[in-house]
């Protein structure tokens, strides 16, 4: 007899052998009798509650049956994590579908990055502006201390990873396939280093195929893992919008960067923005909003300062009528302005003192602003 | 002695040769004695309640008080229009410093155009992408009737009213200058464009000249005008924003177009978009928002239909495993799938019903679908 702990450890990880995460009768089976008793039953072919028959695990059962998990992850640096374990992150108990297990590769301890990360999502077929913008946003958030999580796929997922890498930052890639599989394979080298210096994390076991429905099941992980997310640019079908769906459902942080409405490409960003999503122009607007509440303030943004704006009304109505470069005559600024001439000497009287008008020969002329 | 009704209008035409509109002072006098009253005691001599000196206006009295207004206008093309007249548009009465008169050029009566207007505004150096989206949107506003409302200014401003004419809609140019003065002098041939199909308006008496804290005053004009206003593009500190701040005081609909981040141009509407400012991306979300309640409903943008969005969750699990150019055996399929046999045969089943899967003699294929 196996302890307790390993007995629920290993059964997991046969049980992501044997069903899917998204399959719903199969969720339903483990919120009811629990992964253990779940797979003791299936392996001893006793009858499972809920009409689902043991033909439905059947074509896996042989060769999962016979897999040494423990032996594989090793082999493959990976680590394997249930619910309960001290690097289990909390954050996905929030799902109503939690992943059974997590495959994790890499340094990062997941329950510590997951506080205050950001998912940074979007097109795989992004435009030049979006990988900016990607690179751009996850290079201040990691300078910043706050992890980037995205999906590893072409686009705005690996603009955002490399920045997040090149800032020395923390990041963490989810996979649709198992942490082991590199996917897209162009991405090899990155997910490398993502194994060296952050976190590849999979629900999917080792040497899984990144499957279609795999990656929409996948995105729930990243929405849950992250304090908030954000679509950087993304078309109207993109699949990071699923991310943003799961995020809102989840009560994360929903954030979305604008872009040109004739770009098709953020067609999708924009959309969501129209759907309520947050405007974040810069890594501080984001961290304004998933960091603490009132001391991650983002500068607000403005214009540059010109002198006259600190001008009394009245004076600013006298300084608008002179010239940089010629003068004008005392009557001509009384009769411009509107005012009487005391006030109007008055007026030029404070522009003088700040430097903004000069009296000469024959009149008046603006001094400084712009 | 003239008609009362004649002796307010004249008053207000001569009013607003004496003093300027944003002169608070001033506006505070009107409501106090009235524009007659206050003409008339300047006229004569006597003192003026408040502390207000005659000095005030003396400098400009002289040569306002010989300009004969209506044979000016008749020469010059323009009406005047006074609160009262059945031209006079409602919507201006909203403004806590209304204009005292109006001049107008064009066969547009501004009493029926205001009506489901926008006013479209933004940057002077307006970028490519800017110049494009604010004529797409002209455009397509003018073609569903809303007249489009903006300053003649370059840029925004011009790409909008040129629009609006090439669709053969209506639009409204409020100038700071008098509605005589073609300003800036590039956009002279459009403004003679729009005095003959459209409206040419101003506060500024004929002759005036386009000063700085005009352009400001005439800012609240285009915002009182219009149903709601949209800032196309502007940078942070555009003039456009003080429509924004007017729209937003007067209650009207306030909306921004979304642009690159990476864009200088669009940063105070990204801006505005994050202090409230509604997303709207064509001109159908605009009318969407200024348009009848219920009735003028934008279409909700999505993306193109697959097939497979129809299925089952359960038949969907199996189409994704299916390859389109080569097949995958029974078994496989089932492996891959984790789904009992008798489920996938099902799934199967009604894939090729729907076209959508190919029985061949190794196995099943994809058909149809992207």
């Amino acid at each position: 007899m196996r302890r307790a702990p390993t007995h629920e450890r290993s059964a997991r990880a046969l049980l992501s052998r044997l069903a899917e995460p998204y399959d719903d009768k199969v969720q339903a089976l483990v919120q009811q009798i629990g992964v253990v008793d779940l797979v003791g039953r299936v392996a001893a072919g006793d009858p499972l509650p809920g009409g689902l028959g043991r033909e439905r695990f059947q074509a896996r059962w042989h060769a999962a049956a016979e897999i040494d998990e423990q032996h594989i992850a090793a082999a493959l640096g990976l680590r394997l994590l249930v619910p309960g374990d001290e690097e289990w992150p909390e954050a996905l108990d929030d799902l109503p579908t939690p992943p059974w297990c997590l495959w994790v590769r890499g340094p990062l301890r997941l329950d510590q990055v997951t506080h205050g990360s950001v998912a940074l999502v979007g097109a795989r077929a992004s435009s030049a502006y979006g990988d900016e913008v990607a690179a751009t946003l996850a290079f201040g958030l990691a300078e910043r201390g706050h992890a980037v999580v995205s999906g590893a796929a072409y686009g705005i997922d690996t603009a955002a990873h490399r920045a997040a890498l090149a800032a020395g930052g923390a990041t963490v890639a989810v996979l649709a396939g198992g942490a082991d599989v590199p996917y897209p394979r162009a991405s090899a080298a990155m997910l490398a280093t993502i194994g060296q210096v952050g976190a590849i994390v999979s629900e999917t076991p080792p040497g899984g195929a990144p499957a279609r429905m795999r990656f929409l099941s996948r995105n729930r992980i990243i929405a849950a893992l992250a304090a908030g997310t954000v679509v950087v640019e993304a078309g109207l079908r993109s699949g990071a919008r699923s991310t943003v769906k799961h995020a809102r459902e989840l009560g994360r942080h929903v954030m979305a960067v604008p872009g040109p409405v004739t770009s098709q490409v953020s067609a999708g960003s924009n959309q969501e923005l129209r759907a309520g999503a947050e405007v974040v122009t810069d890594a501080e607007e984001i961290i304004e909003i998933v960091g603490r509440l009132g001391v991650d303030l983002a500068p607000y943004k403005q214009g540059g300062h010109e002198a006259a704006d600190d001008l009394d009304p009245q004076v600013r109505r006298v300084w608008q009528w002179l010239r940089p470069r010629s003068s004008v005559s005392l009557d001509d600024v009384v009769v411009r302005a509107g005012l009487g001439v005391g006030e109007v000497l008055a007026a030029l009287g404070e522009l003088e003192a700040r430097g903004l008008a000069e009296q000469l020969l024959d009149g008046w002329q603006r001094r400084g602003g712009r």
